[in-house]
């Protein structure tokens, strides 16, 4: 047992241990109570917060319970995850999955419950794209009857479905897919197929060696003529024994950074035939006769929605992700101490380094800030919804734009984030004890997934330029892009008025500063975007060689939306009860550093026109340093306030609530596989023939 | 077999696929011939730059031949790896690592092959340490009798050492270690022990499970009076049984992020009793009397240089890593089709929208200043080396500061490097046969190991502060840092000269825009450093909460460093024969935007005391824009100058040098283990109780 300090077993060394022990003693580190100091620094409860994060008292309480039973799960022990083989790992996933699912079909647990549970849970498996995309797909896209057939067992798990629509050589470009459905008059039947290597599916989760069907994401073509890609569901195994149907060709894709539990698969068409009715008909329909029925003009924006969806609860995701790795970096950096002003002195609190505290401080506004974005964002998403029942679809437009640039700035954002929280741990965020490792490579598909994140910026891009356009042409453009308007009309002033360094605390100028570098980055990718069209005759070559340009407008645009949002969101509070005002001073400077903080990074594109004159501008960073000073010792508070329990903090031995952090590392270490015996495994097979006390002098003269 | 074009099998299918296979083929892509395209494209011949940096004809012939015995030894085979277990991992890469080290006992081979094949092998192992540090300290540390001792069985394996500094509760501040070594008189032996959990030693690579020895850094006691670390040899293992000797317990620390071959481990000290003569006595040692001899004045400049060099090597390595990413996600990007203009017309090369290369070729360009950086380093190194044979430390200081700043900056941005060529391939980026994913977590413990990289950016500023002060106080500053005397006495411009966009490919200019920046951030620092030691009357509170702008300041410093010496090399290969002039263009060229890239991300430094005009600015732009354009089309020939070897990618589906990338993903994805069945390894156990063919209506009514 390493946690005990080890007692002298021999009188003989009483004396060396003292002399030692006295000596060496006022180095150790007590991390309990420099835990607790910290807490009692803070000048705001982080218990007001907290609830406000986690939707209420309710909500915290009904956690806590279901945090007991995803412990009790088979493999709840996130300890032990890390020693499990991929095919372990496949396997487990799956068994706690369905444990979770099966309780919340006997009605154990409500659909919410559910919910909640695979995200304390927290290890993705086979039935991710189930629950995900197939069941969704089925909901938006069949007919009553098709949803009967296969929605109904689908909830009960009978069949196990996933979505299909990514191949080997087509990702982004869903117009470029190559699997086709050639409709076959005589038969009345589908016939889906693989024409060539590239055009084998790629990438779907489950799809390996778990999903039983699939909607099948396929080029439709009727007499000759190809309708572009149409949803087919298609049975893939037998549901006798799971042995894949005749004509495909179907498994695991093999091992992945992160997110091995999941089997993202390979499937390949051999001319495999399907029902008429297995084209998902809500919208567009094939008669007998094989003419084609279109959709109703709705349809495009009605599978747009999904997607849409998907992409703000990514935004909310982003600021989860990175909650949980500023969590466990700054409450580790404020008790670890190293280095000491004098011989044998108390060490530093690293959280006490500027280096340090400089880069958690504002990864931890940016984990406050994409919070409170993601949810606006599907406040606005449910909005929508609403609005759609009405037939209006007015919201759609700004929502896509929206989702698309803050879906890819917020996983980026978070990406890079959590790997800075782990740099900031030096060697022991290495570690898999560390929760660290997983967080990352468990997270960063997100970069990849449901849209790519360069392309989905330059979505958003496109909706910008057009924005621009109307602008000029004196059209009225609201919603996020609204001050495109004041900066081109000159109702907002193109120069900063911030005077001094205490200016720089005005939620107002802060945000017309970030507002101004999106108009003018945004402004100076569409006049090159002119300039190149005007030189190349071609709108796609222009497009594609500014893309760079475009990426970075739609960056600050987003950044501009997202300070925006938490200084509203703080603003809307301030009204209420549910934030006392000290809560409320920290979090509107917390609001402050991430402005600033962008500001100072990016500095250039407020002097190249006169924006700033270079004394706001060294009043901006005097501000900068000054916000990190007063926020430094809320640090441990305000990660406190995400009230995670260790447990979703994938049990950080560092992250760890209480602070003992070199206990828990020692005993995590202990546990490793490699500890079973104590010679270790490569002993007998490959050190012995090698290790030998034959040498001569070898022994000590002792 | 996937990698195959499927052919009819039935007659009734051939219309349906012919009219398939013609509306869709257009679409399909060839990804062989675009490779070829590419390289056809280039203006110079990459046998010139490849010979350059592989040193000879005669190393590219050898490394050619080494590589077919790489390939053969156990778990050559690199595609197997990501199916290892962790228990697995660590025995086959000690396997591995010694059939290499016995063929080089037996004289098959010199001890550079042996270097060179383990570089190629790249299995990490529980023998590192063994290779890398205990043989390299003995040699620099031991006595000629300890050597004999220790170093002769070393050479043989029959004795494995590694090298116990760091505890778990101290890592960058050695002064802060607790283990003791007691000196007792009467027996004439050192006592070395753990007084706390926090002494434990902790992170040594191959103390888990593999070595028998190390040597320990412990704070020597004599007559209770404490002398600070010295090393100390331990044994640690029975040479009979491989079991831990009394008093010792150790053992593995667990799984990490990457790097898993190795066994990290644990150490605690029970009061080890070892002979006076396991103390390192080259430079200081201790009578039998308890006496204590200093080292003379040079000791501590020579374990220094140890460190110093071992730095050097992992600048070199920053680039060799980069270099590999970026050769990887180069080929793939110039391959990779995605997005057509029109419907059904062929889709652009990825590597032809800006953002994929505003990303990677900056980051190319970055990879080579690396290589070149960590060449001149080297060589830095050994002149110091042969100087120091004659007494002469006098570049000792220079190559600390350099080879500290480097260090930190090269593995930062190779890190963050990789990471960006890994995003560039998409979701195959994320695929272990992509090879990036363990490129990236092999790569990831240089930014804290052997010095994490805050800590030895902060050790430059020191330095760079210094060389400030002394500037000021008007004495010669030489070196690296020479250009703060040329812009503190008006040498050297405070203001830009530069006309027009071309005026920025002149590589004065670049280099002394970047001198500039550099002197700016460092007297920036210095300022506020002087204001904050007003202020705060302590030294050490000041440096630690000026820490952010001081790791900044080396940053800049290192960065004009890195790009003087780019430019310095292409001026002396000009002069000789080894590469012609088109080949000379592209490098400087290449060399022109690593510059502009740094001055454009942080154009906020030129603009802010009006180094640049905004029409400056805006000129670098537009010249970075064109020298993106210009050296698109060289991309696959610079990525093939480095001239790696498929295997040296760790067998890249997506980097492979013939291009052939689907058929190679196909066919890594078939070899997953989880496709060992066709059911699958959760059927029986999980799926097949859930799973079931009862539903009403699931039958098609075809
Ligand atoms: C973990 C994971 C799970 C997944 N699950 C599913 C699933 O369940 N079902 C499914 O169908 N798919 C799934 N996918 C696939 C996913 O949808 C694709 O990876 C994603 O659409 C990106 O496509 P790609 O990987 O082909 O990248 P590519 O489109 O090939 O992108 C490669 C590079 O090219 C650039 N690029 C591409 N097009 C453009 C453009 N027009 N302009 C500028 N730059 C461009 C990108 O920025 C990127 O840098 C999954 C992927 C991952 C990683
Ligand atoms: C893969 C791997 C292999 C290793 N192998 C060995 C080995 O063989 N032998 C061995 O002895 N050790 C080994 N180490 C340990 C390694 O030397 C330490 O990890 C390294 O010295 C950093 O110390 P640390 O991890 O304690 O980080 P810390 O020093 O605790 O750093 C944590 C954070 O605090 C900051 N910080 C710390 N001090 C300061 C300061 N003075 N000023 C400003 N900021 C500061 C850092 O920037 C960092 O962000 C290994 C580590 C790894 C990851």
């Amino acid at each position: 047992n390493f946690s005990q300090e080890q007692v002298p077993n021999d009188k003989h060394f009483k004396n060396l241990q003292r002399a030692a022990n006295e000596a060496v003693l006022p180095n150790s580190s007590f991390p309990t109570g420099d835990i607790s100091a910290e807490r009692s620094r803070a000048t705001f409860p982080p218990e007001e917060i907290c609830t406000l994060l986690n939707g209420g008292r309710e909500n915290l309480r009904r956690k806590a319970e279901l945090l007991k039973i995803a412990r009790q799960l088979p493999c709840g022990d996130k300890q032990q995850r890390p020693y499990l083989t991929r095919e372990e790992e496949y396997v487990e996933a799956l068994r706690g999955a369905f444990s979770i699912w099966e309780k919340v079909g006997r009605g154990e647990f409500t659909q919410d419950d559910g919910l909640i549970l695979r995200n304390l849970f927290e290890m993705p498996s086979g039935l991710e794209l189930h629950i995900g995309m197939w069941m969704p797909t089925l909901r938006a896209m069949a007919t009553p009857e098709q949803q009967q057939r296969w929605l109904e067992p689908s909830t009960r798990f009978e069949i196990i479905g996933t979505y299909a629509q990514t191949e080997l050589g087509h990702g982004s470009f869903l117009r470029g897919l190559e699997t086709t459905a050639t409709y076959d008059k005589q038969t009345r039947s589908f016939v889906i197929h693989s024409p060539t290597p590239t055009s084998t599916k790629w990438w779907p989760g489950g799809l390996g060696k778990t999903a039983t069907h699939a909607v099948v994401m396929a080029r439709l073509f009727l007499d000759g003529k190809d309708l572009g890609p149409h949803p087919f569901v298609v049975q893939l195994r037998s549901l006798e024994n799971h042995l894949p149907l005749p004509g495909i060709t179907v498994g695991d894709m093999g091992p992945k950074l992160g997110y091995n539990g999941v089997d993202n698969g390979f499937l390949r068409f051999d001319r495999v035939r399907v029902g008429r009715d297995c084209l998902l008909a809500r919208f567009s329909s094939v008669t007998p006769a094989g003419e084609y029925i279109p959709p109703p003009k709705g349809n495009e924006k009605f599978s747009y929605a999904t997607l849409v969806f998907i992409r703000t609860t990514l935004v909310r995701d982003a600021g989860l992700a990175l909650s949980k790795a500023a969590t466990i970096a700054v409450r580790y950096s404020a008790v670890r101490r190293q280095s000491a002003p004098e011989a044998g002195g108390q060490e530093f609190q690293v959280l006490d380094y500027g280096n340090q505290y400089a880069n958690l401080l504002p990864l931890l506004a940016t984990a406050y800030a994409f919070r409170f974005m993601g949810k606006s964002l599907l406040e606005l998403y449910y909005k929508f919804e609403k609005d759609r029942e009405s037939g209006d679809f007015s919201l759609l437009p700004e929502l896509h734009q929206l989702s698309a640039g803050l879906k890819a700035v917020s996983t980026w954002d978070a990406a890079s984030g959590i790997e800075r929280c782990r740099y900031a741990c030096g060697g022991n965020g290495f570690l898999q004890s560390s929760g660290l490792p997983r967080l990352l490579t468990y997270y960063l598909q997100n970069v990849t997934w449901d849209g790519e994140n360069s392309v989905m910026a330059l979505q958003t891009a496109r909706h910008l330029v057009k924005s621009l356009k109307a602008v000029k042409e004196g059209k009225p453009v609201g919603g996020s892009t609204a001050y495109l308007g004041s900066f081109l009309t000159g109702d907002s002033p193109m120069t900063c008025e911030v005077e001094g360094a205490a200016g720089w605390s005005d939620p107002a100028a802060l945000l017309a500063a970030l507002e101004y570098r999106a108009t003018l980055r945004i402004a100076t990718a569409a006049d090159l975007l002119e300039r190149e069209e005007a030189a190349q005759g071609s709108k796609d070559a222009a497009w594609n060689c500014c893309a760079a340009e475009l990426v970075a407008a739609a960056r600050a645009h987003c950044e501009a939306v997202v300070v925006g949002n938490f200084f509203r969101t703080l603003q809307a509070l301030s009204k209420g009860a549910e934030l006392s005002s000290q809560s409320l001073r920290v979090l509107t400077k917390l609001a402050a550093l991430q402005s600033i903080d962008i500001i100072r990074q990016d500095l250039g594109d407020f002097l190249i026109r006169g924006y700033m004159s270079s004394r706001q501008a060294d009043a901006a960073r005097l501000q900068w340093r000054e916000l990190l000073k007063e926020l430094r010792p809320e640090a441990v508070a305000l990660v406190d306030s995400f009230g995670f329990d260790d447990y979703e903090l994938h049990d950080s031995a560092i992250g760890r609530q209480d602070g003992d952090v070199y206990n828990a590392l020692l005993e995590r270490a202990a546990a490793s596989p490699l500890n079973k015996s104590q010679e270790g495994p490569a002993y007998k097979s490959v050190l012995a023939k090698h290790i030998s006390s034959s040498a001569p002098n070898l022994k000590s003269k002792l």
